[in-house]
């Protein structure tokens, strides 16, 4: 029988529920909340501590042990002591060699020293077998027991066997292991709690700072133009109207810049004639942060169509459909159905529901279990045939609805374009660019471009 | 070359297609199931039975022989055969051992016996290398082929090899394999297909018991109420109108009861002063379902919305519409647009819109892929700042919706308060509590106390 | 120390960051944009060609060898060349013995070749240990290093060692690595990504046919009809009108047929009397795309919730509704609440929304991650019971809506029935038949059958 096997069956053997032993270097909070849950799960525990007094804190049923003396007692030694400690191991390296060590630290800020805290203990004890783990789960969660976000503990090291064993330990505390490869994958695994939505930053921010602007833009021709030229306070705009004008705004702004980078990355490697260099900096980044910028817009389409859809129920609405019917009434006639009306109030709403359709289709493909069941060949399906589609279609909603206003001089208070015009720049310039490239004279030389051909003359310059 | 490898070329070796033949200890339904769909995928299927008559039933290319010799023909012997006759095994120990023995055994109830079925066959056969597996899909499944359903299939044992062996097959039958660890697991795995949404059990009973109450009080009010008193039939209030009554308010009831818990939790870690000690049971309890109580919340709240939305278009409410607009046009007068009543009505609806619509982004959170693509600093970012901000906005919504009615002494029928005011309680509550918390002197020493820190003094008490 | 480890600690020694030379034989597209990412990621790279004369287009840090010499520089070998001219490795053969030989190569169409080409190479290279990886990525997408859609690269090989030592590459170029189990598994990997919804087809082909012939038979009845007898222009429907048709009656008929299979099934085990025949294929096919009916029955579902709920804000509806208060205001008289009425719609709208509801619900348990966390008898719960309710609901919801017309001529226009009423016929059937098999007298039969038992005398037939 090899060592694999054997190592394994001591860990779990056939006699039942014997677990092994499991030693924790350091008795701070997370060594503590570690020790306690391990206990739970049957696995003996043994604390090794610079004073064996034992403190009120260590969990009942564990020993408490100097160092040396814990770490022969068990085949896997969990380091909880922060990195700064590290050095007073160095003297310990013989009583490891060939152990299990497990570092489970985290830094305070990302990349803060220039090699992992895993890489670090491993070269300074070059004879144990160094493993990360559990720097993804908290304290208190392991504490209260009560894990409602991921339940996922990023595992990596350069031994298999040993790695195997502190996955088992893993399972053993009801969480659930991701093989995460060799050690060199420490440093990723240190910096990823301490990001905070890294993706999402510039999107929101570009959002806010939007927003913030379409909101003033309609306050002032809204209710201050309206206010001051007309004497009507319609300050109650504030809580529907205003934002369900510059929900889609926004929405339709957003969605058409998803899509405007990829035209912008063709219109370089047509000119550069090759696609083997670099785009610039900020083409990269935006690039990369496609998806987030889709996922807001899609949530700005959302608001739009809940804030559409209570229209009817508000007492302003109910009000000037009242006020329209008894001036019919009083003036004892009835309006026929214009039908040149009735085919753009309906064309218009038809075309939103359809953008907004396939909108929500396409957030649900980004889903990362959806996305991850689709192959490149279908994601590229839906993402590019069906995003331009709902582009189109949330562009053509929006002239239908405004259409009529371009040419009326009432749309320009103050001499500035309604809203819903500024809206339209930015998608019909990526549909009219989109347009062009599509075009056989010109998608033809871009497939090759991308396929590796060159164009020669141009990469000798 | 060592053993792992070995064995493994042995499994699937390079002369394409040649797999390596299974055996089938039973001639049951399930046993019956897995070989037909293991000789679909290219595997030589050899049963062992009691009786080496071949029956109709048995799938036709595979070989009946006797128990001893059908083990001896192949490297893993499927065990389909209930716990209660496992003992028939002992005599043949000798031939199983270092064979790869596969449980794939399930129990009637939860925690049937106290060890698991596959650590039970371990002890039979101290020699085997007994692997856990199949347990969690259906014999109809197999044989019918549509696994609509989880295509997950549990693997555990003590052995790396024999694992990977049954993994092998088991993704060889189109199913995925999912690694569990050690013997250990079995038991988890043995329970897991016996149970029937554990953790939702409590929230719907009780989302039952209050829907009900609340209908029943609504009921009273609203239709018997009217009736008694004034004489009118609105029965037809018990399809959309009363319903649109409970739901809102059993979504802003369940939404408070997951903030509850925490909110405490902290008031009982600041009495004892330690973080230590252990919540009482029920409190654990609650703490584990808030998430299957927010779910049910966010469907009581999408319900709510769907009530609403349809409202213009029920006879019930055309009727009055125009009853109020046809009184008008008889008076020959237009009423003027009440500003305060706009005010309200819009921004009742806004902070509803806004409210319902952070509720679903929390929902969307809670998909499994997309918390496990988080970490726990955005996982409590999301569940925490955005699920008080929703709190807020929901019971705003109901406060501005209803504030009118509070002191008109017409709301009180039978001196009962409307139900949207037995509603507000809750939340209120939990909102009072929790703005308490958040003042730095009650914060301060918290944060400490969730870092480890103790109060000695009671400690000790 | 065994291979295992030492293989591995071979690949990621302790010497921080220094990555093991890799290999890569063709200088072709998808070669140089492995060996870009590769280099980025750390890894020296060096290249294998005909002619040693570096290109322009291979990175700039890689060094380009003749295969022989670049073979013998590095323990993985990543074979960038098409499967036609994998002869030329032959001579090579005694180099790569014990090499790692990565087959990322991918056809032109599904099933191509007898063999899989990693199961080719391998036959061609006996003693190099072949792994099937990356081809499931795009080199467009590693170029360009927006990886948006999937991140799994499927992995398989015989050989356990070989396999970790890619997946740990994998892993570190930024990719999820995914095990497939043995080298068989490579016929699926690489027909994987040659794949566009393959299960989708039919349930769309057959939506579309649905669809156009249901369009086209409202069109015909509501808008030429009209416009032939009554001279009135109702084009205009075809923007919402008669989609808001079309959609409710494509969602229930295709949610019916969910649900057919199942029951025809049963009615075939039930004569037969044994559930080990097979079912015809056009059953079997059927059965395997139920998903995808329903989620699409689903998406017509949604389009009909919004096609509804935007009615009150059409022009045509508004004008009709304005027209009736305007005659009664004009007649000088007030109707009274028509308690039937009301009744009829309030219930229509309730069942609506509430078999919508539990549509939905459906269709979130069927998104990959949440099947994955339930067992079989959840699923089973879910699918079949909440299943069999929607459809109760939503039959209902159509016959209380268009209940009142049954009876009525004017519903009959050119003798032809209201489409509603053709949508009923196969939800009618299948809950008829349905309510039939849960008779005990034929349920208990068909439980037997299905737990294995047989009529004999039939069988023998």
């Amino acid at each position: 029988m090899n060592k694999t096997s054997s190592n394994i069956m001591a860990l779990a053997p056939n006699t039942s529920n014997k677990r092994e032993t499991v030693c924790i270097f350091g008795t701070g909070d997370f060594g503590r909340a570690l020790g306690h849950k391990m206990i739970q799960s049957g696995y003996p525990v043994v604390y090794g501590s610079r004073s064996t007094q034992i403190s009120n804190l260590i969990p009942k049923d564990a020993e408490v042990l100097s160092h040396a003396e814990a770490a022969q007692k068990a085949a896997i030694i969990i380091i909880a002591i922060q990195r700064q400690h590290y050095n007073f191991l160095i003297p310990l390296a013989e009583i490891l060699r060939g152990k299990v060590v497990v570092d489970i630290s985290n830094n305070l800020k990302l990349n803060q020293y220039p090699e992992s805290n895993a890489e670090y203990l491993s070269q300074l004890l070059p004879g144990a077998k160094v493993v990360k783990a559990f720097n993804t789960v908290s304290a208190w969660a392991l504490q209260s027991g009560t894990l409602d976000a991921s339940r996922q503990v990023f595992v990596c090291g350069d031994d298999m066997e040993a790695k195997q064993m502190v996955m088992n330990i893993v399972r053993a505390l009801g969480l659930t292991p991701l093989d995460q490869g060799s050690l060199l994958a420490a440093q990723g695994i240190e910096n990823y709690p301490l990001q905070l939505f890294p993706m999402w930053k510039l999107p929101i921010f570009l959002s806010f700072g939007l927003t913030a602007f379409f909101f003033c833009y309609c306050l002032a021709l809204d209710v201050i133009y309206t206010y001051i030229y007309e004497n009507k306070n319609f300050s109650f705009f504030i809580a529907i109207t205003i934002p369900n004008r510059v929900c889609p705004v926004m929405a339709l702004i957003l969605l058409a810049l998803v899509y405007l980078p990829g035209v912008l990355a063709a219109i370089i490697q047509l000119y550069r004639g090759t696609k083997y260099r670099r785009f610039p900096d900020w083409l990269d980044k935006w690039m990369l942060c496609r998806k987030q910028l889709g996922l807001i817009a899609l949530a700005f389409a959302s608001l739009h169509v809940l804030f559409t859809l209570v229209s009817p129920m508000r007492s302003f609405v109910k009000w000037r459909n009242g006020k329209g019917i008894i001036s019919q009434a009083l003036n004892n006639k009835t309006e026929p159905l214009d039908s040149t009306n009735a085919w753009l109030s309906d064309s218009y709403l038809a075309l939103g529901i359809l953008g907004f359709f396939l909108f929500v289709l396409l957030g649900i493909t980004s889903l990362p279990s959806v996305s991850n069941n689709v192959n490149w060949r279908e994601f590229r399906f839906v993402q590019s045939k069906l995003g331009y589609l709902t582009l189109i279609l949330c562009t053509a909603h929006t002239l239908v609805y405004g259409g009529k206003w371009f040419l009326s001089p009432s749309a320009y208070k103050w001499y500035l374009p309604n809203i819903y015009m500024l809206s339209l720049v930015v998608p019909c310039t990526v549909l009219v660019v989109k347009f062009v490239l599509v075009f056989p004279c010109v998608d033809k030389p871009l497939t090759q471009i991308r396929q590796g051909w060159e164009r020669t003359p141009r990469y000798s310059e």
